[in-house]
């Protein structure tokens, strides 16, 4: 199905389609102000609701991310040969998750993290303000 | 060959397999701040010298980062499976190139854009503070 495109001919997806993608891949990349730079970092994921959901531990560069603070999220998926993917992109403010009842949920969604964090990590909500969504290229079915 | 660790046990990368690396792929996000927000966005790119550069069109949101503007910038690739991949971050200002030589200069390097821009885009440099990058799960020779 096509869908309307922005001024650079990328289709743009609908809402659902981004919350789907989102949930499809387990690495996405969070950017945050940080010691005068704008950072971005690598993170494993998942999508709780409309928000997006990750852990961090004590000592990352990450950790200094706090509560209500202004971050950018993206993930996405290209086949590199057919020069042809997908992106969704988030902008929103975090929280940091101290109920100890949300925690214990939280805990039990199976998030997959690739690193082993040896301290007791946090969880940490994005609250979007904007999710937005294109393909380029995308295979005709 | 092993390289130190970081906080969370990453393998710290050396610069040479940073530039490396930032070579070895097509696309890469850039993060700036756009309308109070954080933007993430994925860019075609390459690497000339230890710059990062990519093109922009009029009416993208990314044509808004103008010059001397704070941005970061990742690359990575990742084995799903294997929870393995590397990571390369950086953080720098922006410079739009302006000179007609070095935007033929540019022109010839063969930046493969998926994205058929229709007018006329625009250079831009990323002169980096910093460069830095992590393998996780590195799998061993």
């Amino acid at each position: 199905m096509a869908h309307p495109t922005d001024h650079a001919g990328l289709e743009i997806l609908p809402f659902g389609d981004c919350l789907r993608l989102l949930r499809s891949v387990p690495v996405g990349r969070i950017g945050f102000f940080a010691d005068g730079e704008i950072v971005i970092l690598p993170v494993n994921y998942l999508v709780d609701g409309q928000d997006v959901i990750f852990r961090t531990g004590a000592g990352s560069k990450l950790s200094s991310v706090g509560s209500k603070n202004l971050v950018g999220f993206e993930a996405d998926s290209y086949d590199t040969p057919a020069q042809s993917g997908w992106s969704v992109v988030v902008s929103g403010f975090t929280e940091i998750v101290d109920s100890g009842a949300e925690v214990r949920r939280l805990n039990q969604l199976g998030l997959q993290s690739w690193v082993s964090v040896t301290d007791t990590p946090s969880w940490i909500r994005i609250r979007p303000t904007s999710i937005t969504g294109r393909w380029v290229n995308r295979p005709q079915p």
